[in-house]
């Protein structure tokens, strides 16, 4: 019996979340509906230019933690905050939900980093990320003891932009696997794919069992044209791979099963946080000895409670929605 | 002709807003649907104990800035925030939407003030406030010329809780008057009232011409049981007063004439705002040589809108929404 049945681990993030039209975002010159690294002067400079703003915790892999706890299963982070007004909120609301997260507050180097969250009229959300305190996550923010007690350690791909994550995060799935855990990740980005595609199809190879990605970055991750190439190609790359395909569902594929998901029906208001509420559902269910099919299920389902409001956690506890959609 | 139409002066807050049941309010210990003034101890202690939140920036006065030049107004606002990430959010989101904010960040001394805003299912909202940089706000930083320059300066009576705010007010409402221009006073709040009943009475009496405040401030304030008592004392006390009465419209007197105004239909989902707004919308309106009962009618309207959302600021233009309301 693990201590915690998932433990995540990415860019920890405040969301400055804004609502803007697409000319705004041309202007800014950023890449629509995908999420776009920048550095602090760029970030301040597409702030200034914004309208006014809500802040509220973000950062992917934390957004998944907050699912699985919502959810009632026990979930840990670690993510590298500063000890600034930011981080503290950051740690507050990651807390305030049941998650463990005992990541020290760094006292030196660059403030908490912030992702600039604009939300067109159609919903979709884009993203530009100043990681911050974020970047400088490395190696010794692994507690071994922790990685080993988790049934599940989550990857988010966007944790492989700062260079000295990569260690970290190849030393978490070791400890994970030594202890015979599972490691699980998310491709994040179609962008994301495209920095890191060699590394992430060798890390997929020798050291994942849980894939999480969206069309576009799983058939960017192959080369491929189709979807169904790349369904193709993940069967067998890992043990089981969940691919969203918005509002067309996801198919979860494990050996030579193929589970087709619909999408639950929601009134879509911000996008943001689909995937990682996506993956915060799968892994409740996973690691609660859930068929596939139901993991998929819930995973939908916890998918279209974020997309129907603002910000990126839920806002209902996905523990009593979960008790009538499992009939239990 | 001034170069501003409301200039607003007040406490300087970010809103940590969390949504909560009313057993966790009376276990907090605060005046349910009231502002309670906490110490920075005591705001942590409540924060600790609360959900997640969201950052938003709020501050009475700084609200009816904003909502002034949502209708196209020229606004400008005074108050103290601090050097730090909220100090920056709060600028940002006020000069974003085009009020005018030039009051040098703190670089020593308290970090910017924070409001918890805690929303009950009911949407009445409770506050909790540590005024932080707000509390060392005093004569020095009011600009002559911008009060001046300003046709009515707005007067939050929150104010009155920093002690050194008191003056500056003062010299504000001197200034304002000296360059022939009009102050307007709200109540804030019936514990204000209650804290500063005499000061209250004797600055309406020798220098406010427009008085805010709701049904439990003005009755409050003079110490009688019914409105129509109260509305009695007020009328003659400043030349017009402006009151609220929650889903029962609002009253406008001013010498002999009275104007009751319906409130507008809103599906309520957080009052915080709803008396900022209104102030807004009425002074738009006065300054713009509408008659008092259309001034009314766009403060009803604007209340209508804030309190339709989460936050205590417009969501929409209420320049497009007063064009339709005015025929113009």
């Amino acid at each position: 019996m693990s201590r915690f049945d998932v433990l995540t681990l990415g860019n920890a993030l405040v969301d400055v979340l804004v609502h803007a039209d697409d000319d705004f975002v041309a202007r800014t010159a950023v890449e629509p509906g995908a999420m776009t690294m920048v550095d602090a002067a760029r970030s301040d400079q597409i702030y200034a230019e914004m309208g006014p703003a809500i802040e509220i915790s973000g950062g992917s892999a934390a957004n998944t933690a907050a699912g699985v706890a919502s959810f009632g299963g026990n979930a840990a982070y670690i993510g590298r905050v500063s000890d600034d007004a930011f981080g503290k909120v950051f740690s507050h609301d990651l807390r305030s939900v049941g998650v463990h997260f005992d990541t020290p507050l760094a006292t030196t180097g660059s403030p908490t980093g912030r992702c600039l969250v604009i939300v067109t009229p159609d919903a979709q959300r884009t993203m530009c990320t100043f990681l911050g305190a974020g970047a400088e996550l490395d190696e010794s923010y692994i507690d071994e003891a922790l990685v080993a007690s988790s049934a599940v350690t989550y990857l988010e791909g966007y944790v492989w932009d700062p260079p000295a994550a990569k260690q970290a995060v190849r030393r978490a799935a070791s400890i994970a696997h030594r202890a015979d855990q599972r490691v699980a990740l998310t491709l994040s980005d179609p962008f994301c794919v495209e920095r890191h595609r060699e590394e992430f199809l060798d890390l997929i190879e020798g050291h994942i069992d849980i894939l999480f990605a969206n069309e576009h970055e799983i058939t960017m991750l192959y080369e491929v044209e189709t979807f169904d190439e790349a369904l193709h190609r993940v069967r067998g790359h890992c043990d089981i791979a969940a691919l969203t395909r918005g509002a067309s569902g996801s198919v979860v594929v494990a050996g030579d099963d193929t589970h087709v998901i619909d999408a639950y029906p929601a009134d879509v208001v911000d996008t943001t946080g689909a995937g990682d509420l996506f993956a915060a559902g799968f892994l409740y269910g996973f690691t609660h000895g859930k068929p596939l099919a139901t993991c998929g299920r819930l995973a939908s389902f916890a998918a279209s409670e974020v997309i129907s409001h603002l910000g990126a956690r839920p806002e209902v506890s996905l523990a009593d929605a979960a008790r009538s959609l499992l009939g239990d």
